[in-house]
This record gives C-alpha cells, structure tokens and sequence, in this order.
C-alpha cells in the first residue's frame, strides 16, 4: 500500500552552485523530502561534522563498500572518492519518502542507468539568458567572445540530454522555487495518480 | 525568436469547483498566465459582465461563429452553447504568453485533438484519499457506500486518462499551488528547454 517516495537528483557543470542551492533548499522549513549525505575519503575542513556535511571514511572503508556494492554511484576527484551510500536512498524511498542527491555529472549518469524513474534535474548556469544578451549587444562583443559563449552552450547542451528537466541558476532563491515546483508537478503526474488509484481499486 | 507560450487546460466532473480553482488562481497578483475568457449564449446572472465573465453572444452570432471555424471548442449544454474563441488564444501563444483555459471534459477533448503539445490538468475531487478513508475505516461504512465510491473512482480513473496531470481539489490554495507548479516546472522540461538552447544556436 506505502507509495515509494521519488529519488531527486539535482546535478550540472562543476562551479554552477549546486552545493549552494542545495543548502538554501535544506534551510527553508518547508522542504518536504529528505537529503541524502555523501560519503568521501577527503579529510574534513574545519567546522564539517562527520554524518552531517559528509560521511568521512578512510580510503579502505571506502573501497570495502565499492566491492560490496553499498555505493549507488561513487567517483575519483582530485585524488579522493566520493560517492552516495545505497542503503539509505533505498530505505528512504521504501519509506515514501522523497529523497535528494546533489551530485556531479558522472555520477548522475550511474544514478541513471541503476534509477531510470528518477528525477533528473540539471542546474546550468545562466548562460542562455547571458549568449541572448550577447547576441542582442552584439556590436559590443568581440567575435572571440561570442564564439565563445557559444561552446559552452553547445557543450552544456549536449550535458544536460540526460535530464528530465534544466533549472536556471539565475537566482538562488528563482532556482530553489524551480526545484520545488518541479517535486510538487511530479507528484501530480497522472501516471503517478493513476498507480496509485489502479492499486486501491485492486484491493476491493 | 519568440518563443510559443503554454496552452494551460484546466478540466475535470462537473461540481469539482473549477471555477472557483480558476477565480482564485487569477485574483492571485503573481499569476503570471493569461485568462481565455468563454463564448456563452446564456443570459447574463446579476453582476456578470460581457468580456470579463464571458462573451455573451446570441445563438445565431455562436452558430455562425462555429461555421466559421472560430472556435477552438464548444459545447451545447442545458440548452445553450459555451466556447473558446480560438483567435485570442493563439494570439496569446504566439505572443508567447501562456493562456490558461477552464472548460468542460468534452471540451478538453476537442483541445487535445487540435493542440496535442498542450498541459492538460484534470482537477479531481478527493476521492482517492476518500477512498482511502473510507476502506481504513471499514468496519463503520456500508458495503454499498464503498461500493458507490470504487464505481466513482474508476469513471474518474477512465476520464484522467487524457490529462498530463491530476490535482486534487482537496483544498482550493493547495491546488491552485499545484497548478501553478505545474506551469513552473513544465517551463523547465529539458525538451523546452533543449528546443530553446538549439534556436540559438543555429542564429550563428
């Protein structure tokens, strides 16, 4: 009877302010789904909390859960690992209970081939909005600057195909309401509806 | 360059409280979509008033105006014909306003026919968390009381099956919150979102 929850993954480009928008939604008393903490082997900065920020674990701890197959998507950065334990997500989602990761590119693309009925959220940087202006004041642009612009949009672009939806970060705040919104008409999808009708009509 | 706004279609059974969703969403100031007013050949009640309430026409003016395919639907019901205008709603979309349109389920159907890329939002009354009441507390209710409520939940299961969306109208705030989360999110869709990256990058 117990709804599964909805597996949340807001990801994009490295520097697009993923952590920072993820803090802003975890503060607003509102947030109705629960966050999912990353395990990493780097060692703590100051004033992070073990179970809080991260979940701390030396570099045999951590590889003793890859082989254990404990990690729903784990990756190398830096010289450190980083992943998402499995177990957690699982139980949460048992629970029906809607659960956020806030992860990097490469570990969307696990979380995806493993969760193909999550939801998919890519935060880009407001370089639509930017190329416009760019294109519209193009007299005052350099040709260099210009083509430029339009790399990156192209590389973006061809980013964000694995996602079901692509949130602006214009605004913190623009960018966390877009989030939000984006769980709520979720909730409301009429196959998402339709399960839940088709299984009270079954039990009779 | 100007993108297409949304065509928005709010639907569901007759006495769910459509209009009073409807009435509360635009007298909210950051309702930021269009209202696509309704065609009638009713007589006006006391205090409705042509071009904000409805456009009162006669039989004749609506009968000419469906033999010149000026209406996107229309319906007879009771004895007089209600309908949209089909030319204020594309001039909306293609100003790339959203416009947000409140009609019956046969209605519906004929929009979903002539505009398929469309948000259709059924708006539903609690039934299923009735529903849901009603069985938990089983042993106080009736068989045939159960029963009419599982006849009534699979006639609304049947007439979903066109939407993109269920609301239920549980609360009028609540699902006017929905709704416009809806909208919200829609705008994010990585296919819109993709469609608009890719226009701008074919100007170069």
């Amino acid at each position: 009877m117990q709804e599964k929850g909805l597996l949340i993954v807001l990801s994009g480009p490295s520097g697009v302010g993923k952590g920072t928008v993820r803090k802003e939604i975890f503060s607003q008393p509102d947030t109705a789904f629960e966050y999912s903490i990353s395990m990493t082997t780097r060692t703590p900065r100051a004033g992070e909390v073990d179970g809080v920020d991260y979940f701390f674990k030396t570099r045999e701890e951590f590889e003793g859960l890859i082989e254990q197959g404990k990690l729903l998507e784990y990756a190398e950065f830096v010289g450190n690992y980083y992943g998402t334990p499995v177990d957690y997500v699982r139980e949460t989602l048992d629970r029906g209970k809607d659960i956020f990761l806030e992860i990097e590119v490469q570990g969307a693309r696990q979380v995806r081939e493993k969760f193909p009925e999550g939801l998919f959220i890519f935060l880009s940087p407001p370089s639509l909005s930017e190329l416009k202006n760019r294109i519209v004041t193009r007299g005052t642009e350099t040709e260099d600057v210009i083509n430029n612009r339009m790399k990156t949009a192209r590389e973006e672009l061809e980013m964000m195909h694995l996602y079901d939806y692509v949130v602006e970060n214009d605004q913190i705040e623009l960018a966390c309401e877009r989030i939000k919104a984006i769980v709520v008409a979720e909730h409301c999808r009429r196959e998402r509806v339709e399960a839940r009708y088709k299984k009270m009509l079954e039990v009779d």
